[in-house]
């Protein structure tokens, strides 16, 4: 994956071919299939390259359809749904090799006021006083977890709950606080799209915590969809408490729920199924 | 809006024009937009009709683009956009008088076996012991509120806490027990569309509880996606909790997250966002 925060910033500027259609350029990474939370980004920006200005994304949902090839830059087809007053709505279909691998609806507001109110943040540690999430599970899982947390240098994930649960409750929860390791541009899309490829990271594992499963041979894990809503502007390089709950597993699939605070307020909620497939 | 859950099932039988092409039938009703959740159920039943057998929708996320015409039959267009080994993959946009008024994608899987985990049910008085919704509001709105619930005969709907927290929390939140009002025939697509109905009749309002706000002039509130997640079978003609929260509003949307609960598991999650208006 990028190696620093730059990296992912250029990952992010995306090559336009012609109207309504972008190229987005593959990240430098030791893994063989794309990150989720990459295409995801990609995707966010590609559609708010034809949005009027001024109007912000405040929703995406999302479904990974089939693997992409790390390798390999992605295609990415914008479709203007509608432009309404207030709102516009566009979809997103990503494609390597003619194939899709991703489909996206997203929405975008001109700015309103009106009611307000926000969950109350969770009181912890502040991240400061947390450890980083790859050294921790290296020291606990040894050298895969620590070459898994190795790709991960352009942010700065911190451990702040969770993993002792793993067992001892019906339900999973992991709480990082997370953020760009660097500082970001001020640009308000980059700040949603780096918020958007930071959910992808941990959210699906959520859900292997209360069954005691780690990435490895044996697990298949990959995101089915991903859904998020950005309740509030939020800048993705300073810190956000990313608390991570799994409500249910069944099917060969995880559900997790995660929402974002920052300042005070709930700033993202994110939302994800994922396959998880035991093989014998 | 459907007078008996048979009218529901009437209103949810849709023609077929042409493969992967059909038309919803409106239904009977005083009000002049379409009811989100009608369209949602029928599109959800577009997309089975093209889906292959045994595969059940374990996902659905939607945009309202548009209102919709109450009087006027709509069209859904669905999309194949992926059938794989396991998973299928449809989208599906609503049409009325050429104009796209909605769009959904949703994913059915292949029953297979894995990890299971749930969230524990609230515990909560039974819905024998809870008053009928609409009977609770008109004592306490009047008539306004009264002919509004009119609409709703083919659900049962009983309050079971949180109304009384409006103005005495930041935060929203709304428990009801729901079933169809009458008994529906052995299909799970079926009781997973009604659910899909059912979701989308209370949610919003959970929004706008703590602002003291009720449905009324001055007042815009329209749902603007909807998204939900099927984690186990349901019957929707028999007691399911739907205890729903809104963890935040701003920017003149409130967002609100929904658990339904039946058997004493976790069967299903909603989530939507809706446009909260205030005009003056």
């Amino acid at each position: 994956m990028p190696k620093t925060i730059h990296d992912l910033v250029d990952v992010l500027d995306l090559e336009a071919i012609e109207p309504d259609l972008f190229r987005g350029p593959a990240a430098q990474t030791g893994m063989q299939r794309t990150y989720g939370g990459q295409v995801l980004a990609q995707a966010i920006i590609a559609a708010y390259r034809t949005v009027p200005d001024g109007r912000q994304m405040h929703s995406v949902h999302a479904y990974f359809l089939r693997p992409g090839r790390a390798d390999s830059p992605i295609l990415y087809d914008v479709q203007v749904s509608r432009d309404g007053q207030h709102f516009s709505t566009r979809s997103v279909t990503a494609r390597q090799g003619g194939r899709r691998i991703f489909t996206m609806t997203g929405s975008f507001q001109a700015p309103e006021p009106g009611v307000d109110h926000s969950d109350p943040t969770p009181e912890l540690p502040s991240p400061e006083d947390c450890p980083r999430v790859g050294d921790l599970l290296a020291a606990r899982y040894g050298s895969s977890a620590a070459s898994f947390w190795q790709e991960w240098e352009e942010l700065d994930v911190r451990y702040a709950g969770g993993l002792d649960m793993a067992h001892q409750s019906h339900v999973g929860h992991l709480r990082v606080w997370v953020r760009a390791n660097g500082s970001l541009p001020d640009d308000v899309r980059l700040h949603q799209a780096v918020l958007a490829y930071i959910s992808d990271l941990t959210i699906l594992a959520v859900s292997l915590l209360p069954h005691g499963l780690t990435y490895g041979p044996g697990l298949v894990a990959a995101s089915l969809d991903h859904a998020m809503w950005f309740h509030r502007s939020v800048r993705a390089d300073e810190w956000i408490l990313y608390d991570q709950i799994s409500p249910s597993a069944s099917g060969a699939r995880g559900y997790s729920l995660g929402r974002l605070y920052a300042g005070g307020q709930l700033v993202a909620t994110a939302a994800q199924e994922g396959l998880i497939r035991l093989e014998s």
